[in-house]
């Protein structure tokens, strides 16, 4: 396998080449050189080479890039190519947005529960997709083969789901809730924490406000 | 102003700072040492006092550092004591959830305005704020002196939404949208880009079954 030998600085801009190439595709473009994609990206495309050659073999000296085959490669790097099955702890409005992301499916992920502690919602269907009461969590997350989580719901009662969660086998952590998790090793959580974002916004929107930016 | 001596990296940390500096609050606590917010946040003690010095003043040797004034001036280095007129446009499941984040409102953004262009939600109501079509966006901008726009709708239109937001006056995008959008300076955008972040997620579980994590 190449995998190992991939920086992280890499794989963080992996995402953003697999979605440039799908647009790439969905466009019928079928080559595309360093120069034209640094273009688009606004990447130097000494950059793009580089971190393209990381996985070797993609691109040909005056032929530039076979998109779909670099899309199928990054793909199976980034594992969106296998299926994972996918449960939504949280089942408010946000956990709506992310079983309403039918995005998610096409590449691999798979929702197939949602949870919630609320009565009102538990019984309720999203996209095909029943809302269970906690109780039901363990035996869920067995039962279907569930490798992800997503925490889609406030932050108190996080640290006691997601070590729920890990007891019960989960791989992976899709944290929305606004507290960094403890996992154990063998175990991976990426964060999206909504308000540090907003607050980086804010902070640049000041800066220009005060004529720095 | 100290504020143009801060690096890149630094105000990246800050909101996590505020974070955590918030919640010792809440717990009560008015002083805390660089050794004890280390052991808290996982960071070393070395980069804390780093972070910290960059603002001056902050700790006293042997004392630790006061929360609530640390808490207040990263606050105001972060904007977050500056009121900021916000609209939503898409009033989907996602627009919805952050209409509903309480907590945003707390920090000063707040949401006076959603639109959409479906029939259906315009003229309903989300805590209190009104959907409205997209024909009044110009003219309610202006209005309500609104800086920050947060785009919750699909990629396919969010470029041309982009530029009249643009037109129309707003200094900051934050962009949910999978795409990323071209703004003229003076104006800026933060992307949320949900997708890149669960490709991340599967790649880290997909490195660990293969046994490389």
């Amino acid at each position: 396998m190449e995998r190992k030998e991939i920086s992280q600085a890499v794989i963080v801009r992996l995402p953003r080449y697999y979605r440039y190439l799908g647009e790439l595709l969905e466009e019928g473009v079928e080559r595309i050189s360093s120069g034209e994609l640094s273009r688009r990206m606004k990447v130097t495309a000494s950059q793009i080479r580089q971190d393209l050659n990381n996985f070797g073999g993609f691109g040909q000296q005056g032929y530039g890039y076979n998109v779909q085959y670099l899309y199928e490669e990054i793909g199976r790097i980034l594992g969106v190519d296998r299926k994972h099955n996918m449960i939504i702890i949280g089942s408010g409005n946000l956990g709506h947005a992310i079983a309403n992301y039918a995005n998610f499916k096409r590449r691999g992920f798979i929702v197939n529960g949602m949870f919630d502690i609320d009565p009102d919602l538990i019984g309720e269907s999203v996209q095909g997709i029943r809302i269970r009461g906690m109780e039901e969590l363990e035996s869920f997350i067995r039962e279907n083969d569930v490798q992800i989580a997503a925490i889609t719901m406030p932050k108190t009662h996080a640290p006691e789901v997601a070590d729920r969660l890990v007891r019960a086998g989960i791989r992976g952590i899709w944290n929305f809730a606004h507290i960094d998790l403890a996992v154990p090793e063998g175990v991976v959580v990426e964060n999206v924490h909504l308000s540090e974002s907003l607050m980086r916004l804010s902070y640049r929107v000041c800066s220009m406000e005060d004529g720095q930016e």
